[in-house]
């Protein structure tokens, strides 16, 4: 059997990223929490952390780490069914896409987050990043645009967020005077989330345009919003992320009818116990509009 | 005399994230950016990128880059007092705390931004990590809550911004029904932005409180606020960031008088031209409350 003490000192340490915190989290001195980490490379026979760049687990550890966290929850379900043995509430890891994060995610989830006892531990990624963190252990779920099945995971379908491409009045009437013509599209700013972001491109694409455009990069959700109603530029957003300057007459979309239609889809363990399965009928629940 | 052909073919890569996707945009082919890069890495002898674990710069290619960011400021200078030149828009890469962005950020750039025909190449990045990119030249400036000075940096204190610890009246009535106690401290889930999130321990340190406390992880700013919206904890959030909530009576603080003072800091590199400085002036009239 594993000395699950060990486990435990590995888990915080990355948690709150450094020995002397995790020393404090468990009431232990920093070197005991060395020592455990130390016992576990010794019985592994290789290193359970990096250093450098940043504090973070090697392939090995990050193994670990994902076993520990399965442990975590199943626990968490024989604390139910035997509630004298007071179960700790473990925190449950999730990568979330950061436009699902800043607009029905929280909604969604309170009620049975305080109705289980649940501390969230939320990861932002975009799809290929965190479908790699669940594939690695890193995560036990993972909400994305992708459906591509990870081995050991199940995939969900959740519904589909509209993307609509949006500025303020003031800036349309500036740079697409002539409504989304190839001619503004190469002079007017857009605003585009990262270099892997495909739904600038695939807006474009619609109306034929495949040239250059210029843009300025936003990687977050709601600065990208923030970017656009001042006056910066246009991109695609969530319509249920920009109801309320909506509504304000602040954004208006310059190309009605052109929403593009995202999927989202949910991943996540299978044999972790059934909190995730209650989750996954949580998250089934929504009504994405 | 460097050949700036290959130092281009290596910024577009690292800004678009693929050689692909570089030859879209310079009107090259695959192989040819291949080529340039190659060139490069042979006049320098050593690797400008790794491809793993994602595309990126060493430190050889991060410090050429730099150098490239910075001609090409100097360049928008020229081309300001030879306007027949046509010298092309240079992106501007700069780090943002994430609560900068979500709030005063793009009212405050955006005039700039369109007067001088600048596009943003934003990172969210937090204190440590930010100065570090500026200290790599990865970034030509930085916006953070550290004073501690970069060398062949200019540093400009902004002003401070005030974090008060906000949740939903339900949740405070629920968690906090006599006030900012140590009991209720050690029950009442709170939101943490990540690890290194000290604001939440200051908090809790100003009313003698240094025990655990449960906690959500969540790194992204608006939906740290959603979270809190929800009703699924408290957190420090800024009061510019809140407005609306609070007056709409969804959040409230659970400790009035009790916020916590967060000074901003703008680093830019010296001798890059005037933008940079001219950037510096429009920042310096922001007043933050």
């Amino acid at each position: 059997m594993l000395d699950y003490k060990l486990l435990e000192a590995l888990a915080t340490v990355l948690e709150v990223g450094g020995f002397e915190r995790a020393g404090d989290v468990l009431g232990l001195t920093q070197s005991a929490i060395s020592q455990r980490i130390k016992a576990l490379e010794v019985r592994l026979g290789q290193p359970v952390l990096v250093r450098h760049p940043h504090l973070a687990a090697t392939p090995a550890g990050q193994r670990l780490l994902n076993h520990y966290q399965r442990v975590c929850l199943l626990e968490r379900e024989l604390g139910h069914a035997l509630p004298t043995l007071e179960v700790a509430s473990p925190r449950l890891r999730i990568a979330v896409n950061a436009d699902s994060l800043v607009t029905w995610w929280a909604s969604a989830v309170s009620d049975f987050c305080q109705r289980e006892d649940v501390l969230l531990d939320l990861v932002i990624e975009d799809q290929d990043v965190g479908l790699k963190r669940l594939r690695d252990g890193d995560v036990a779920a993972c909400l994305c645009a992708s459906d591509q099945p990870i081995a050991g995971a199940r995939c969900v379908p959740l519904g589909t967020m509209a993307y609509h491409p949006m500025a303020t009045p003031r800036y349309i009437a500036r740079y697409f005077p002539d409504g989304p013509t190839e001619s503004a599209f190469r002079r007017a700013p857009a605003i585009v989330y990262g270099p892997h972001d495909q739904l600038q491109h695939r807006f474009l694409a619609r109306f034929g345009y495949h040239g250059p455009f210029p843009y300025h990069l936003c990687p977050e959700s709601e600065g990208f919003v923030r970017l656009a109603s001042a006056g910066m530029g246009y991109g695609m957003m969530p319509m249920m992320q920009v109801r309320e300057p909506v509504e304000r007459g602040e954004l208006i979309s310059l190309a009605p009818g052109h929403a593009l239609e995202v999927p989202l889809y949910w991943h996540f363990w299978r044999h972790s116990g059934t909190l995730l399965e209650r989750l996954t009928s949580t998250l089934r629940a929504v009504h994405l509009t």
